[in-house]
């Protein structure tokens, strides 16, 4: 049997912890599938007296992670801290330059700073993997990068932020509204420390800008995003979206257009019984489409100790095994600077807006839409409601930009009470 | 750049010329993503002359595929020949004691022979992989044993026979007899040669066994496998299941239980809001459970050229980018021969049964369930039809042992007009 590999882990909360115990608990197990055994060196935390359920004495232990990632022990350096900056960042620099593998669930560090470390890796030899920044346990990085590698993708679609899909499905199956929703999920201790991260849809528009660059071959570009939050869904809209077949979910959807390179993570629409629509409470889902392959669907835990620690230790094994292949599934220097695309494909809308209560007001509101080329396909109006009328539209697929025309319009005729909500709706 | 991954491709349907197409059309893309070109040295089938749809004059011919299989100019054997022995068997031995590497589809083979030929490629360093043995373009094999290779797998279900998945739909979804979807999905061309490879669960059960053999480090045990096909199953079932919110899917599921290996392939009812529920038509879906990970689901399209060439070229670029995992992701020598379980964990069962219309029958009926200590969950009974009354019955878990004496006693008592028939419902 080879000499083991050794880890040196920084960052010891849950996922942390959670690692180490797997080295030790299925030490037999490591060794025989990877053919090595596989163990710790050294680790590192802010605080080295607390009590992480798993013992550490045996280990070194480094109060730095600088020095911890340079250990000449220390095999493969693995980054648990988090942070987009600061001491993970400097960590991980530290072991690629070293010549270190380097195992990181760390998705704000790689969708900043993703080419600049996929570029490091690469100067100096080393393997960068992530499989654990991206939908938890599912192994979607993996599954893009080496399955499909015979694939031209042609769209990544998903829902990669639990919280976010939590909170919705809590507003449609127990008719909270958004902050009551907002306030439960914060009780289960299921928000970032800064909760716009999750509900802002930024730690979801990271993982999707990682997606993007392997599946299109091009350097990750986070700023590109096209970011919307979920805090101005309403419980009217689920509930009127639901009403015509379709639930909304915090969607991440990337795709090579002719325009230049989608991506947005936005509140969508998408059909009810599609495995999306199906997709409940605080599970993740990724469904890649390749002109190959067709469509594959995986779902699974995003988040926690196990299904975090499962997608590092899936990382490490492959190290161990001797799997190098580039960061972002090619070499770093034949990623595209991709041109982001200026607004997202043609797409169907629903537009939910309220009509004052005047002889005509509808009448305004689809000529403005018809004036700008978005045409109608369904179209329901209820009962008034203090004095406005609650109308639902479903366009046939359009641009964002007519539509804003349209809407700019619609508001400027003054038969709108309020500037209507317009949610894509996407086809999955 | 390195020097090319050169291919001989032996079998040339529709998954061959797929393969090949791949590898001219997208040949930069492969050569970036690889870091190394891959090209087709040679190509063999049963007949030259026939339009294959994509140019095959610049590469080598032979006639044997052992002759194809051992040429100097291959570095990897690609069997897409089909037939668990004969040639297709005889050029896989010859190219691995050759020491070149192999990927396969066939899961006839590997179920059949599986153990042997990954000592074989063990012995002469080469690598032997078949992700498009099981569940057509779903990357199943590869997430079992590298992205899960940090868990302890508990259990592996799945609808791996698109074939019968269709069968069962259209009875559901059509009204059609058993004997109608049959001849639809014949006249589609969705059966193998010999339909018994699809409808008796056999396919599906060769597919099974291997996913079972990597999940539990056990040798490829397909004689163990407890085979049922669809051919029982009648559109009455399917009707009350779903009334009592339930689907018939044909079910693979294995398990290590404390008496042994369980792997079994059989008509199982499941919850018809699962996702394997709610899985319609001829897609395939595999559902994977490790102590870490939790529960992964994943789903696509399980057969067909371009899913089946996209899985062969997945394990391709991963040979040509110097992964090597061992066959079922440990060293052949390392595989427990399995006690195959005499029978399948405990479970609630599903009963459909008719009884005769004579007072005290239904008590009859009940008390041999009850002595033979099986507990019923749910019951509805019907009214008479043909002076038999339909009785359905949702029992408590038991075990198949226990059902078996209750269903025998059942019929001594000469209350049931037929053996009433027993489907296990798995829950997921």
């Amino acid at each position: 049997m080879s000499d083991p590999l050794r880890l040196g882990i920084a960052g010891l909360g849950t996922v942390g912890a959670g690692v180490v115990k797997i080295v030790r608990q299925k030490a037999t197990l490591l060794a025989e599938r990877a053919g090595r055994p596989v163990v710790v060196s050294a680790v590192s935390a802010r605080t080295r007296d607390k009590d992480r359920g798993v013992p550490l004495s045996s280990y070194a232990w480094e109060d730095d992670p600088v020095a911890l990632a340079t250990r000449d022990d220390v095999d493969v350096f693995v980054e648990l801290m988090g942070g987009s900056d600061g001491p993970a960042k400097a960590a991980v620099e530290a072991a690629l330059a070293a010549g270190k593998d380097v195992v990181t669930a760390n998705k704000a560090m790689l969708a900043h700073h993703g080419q600049a470390l996929a570029e490091l890796a690469e100067a100096n030899g080393a393997v960068l993997r992530f499989e654990a920044a991206v939908a938890g346990g599912i192994p979607v990085i993996k599954a893009l990068t080496e399955s499909l590698a015979g694939n031209d993708i042609q769209r990544v679609v998903g829902v990669m932020n639990g919280t976010c899909n939590y909170i919705l499905t809590r507003m449609e199956d127990g008719g909270l509204t958004y902050e009551a929703a907002f306030a439960e999920a914060d009780a289960l201790g299921y928000l970032e420390a800064d909760p716009t991260l999750d509900v802002g849809g930024i730690d979801a528009g990271h993982k999707l800008s990682l997606l993007a660059a392997i599946a299109f071959g091009t350097q990750v570009d986070f700023d590109a995003v096209e970011l919307e939050g979920i805090g101005k869904v309403t419980i009217d809209d689920i509930r009127q979206a639901a009403d015509m077949g379709f639930r909304i979910k915090l969607l991440g959807v990337s795709r090579m257009t002719g325009r230049g390179l989608e991506q947005s993570m936005a509140p969508c629409l998408v059909p009810a019984a599609s495995p999306l629509g199906q997709l409940a409470g605080g599970t993740n889902m990724v469904v890649i489409e390749g002109d190959q392959v067709g469509q594959i669907v995986m779902r699974g835990a995003g988040a926690g100790e196990g299904p975090t620690a499962s997608a590092v230790m899936g990382d490490v094994m492959d190290i161990a095994r001797g799997l190098r292949v580039s960061t972002f599934g090619r070499p770093a220097g034949t990623l595209a600077g991709a041109t982001p695309a200026k607004a997202t494909a043609a797409a169907p809308y629903y537009l939910r807006m309220a009509l004052v209560d005047r002889p005509g007001a509808l009448a305004k509101a689809a000529q403005a839409l018809g004036e700008a080329g978005v045409s109608i396909h369904r179209m329901r109006q209820y009962d008034h409601v203090d004095d406005a009328a609650p109308v639902l539209i479903v366009t046939h697929k359009t641009t964002r930009p007519s539509l804003d025309q349209a809407l700019a319009a619609m508001m400027a005729t003054g038969v709108v009470t309020h500037e209507p909500v317009a949610l894509r709706i996407e086809e999955v």
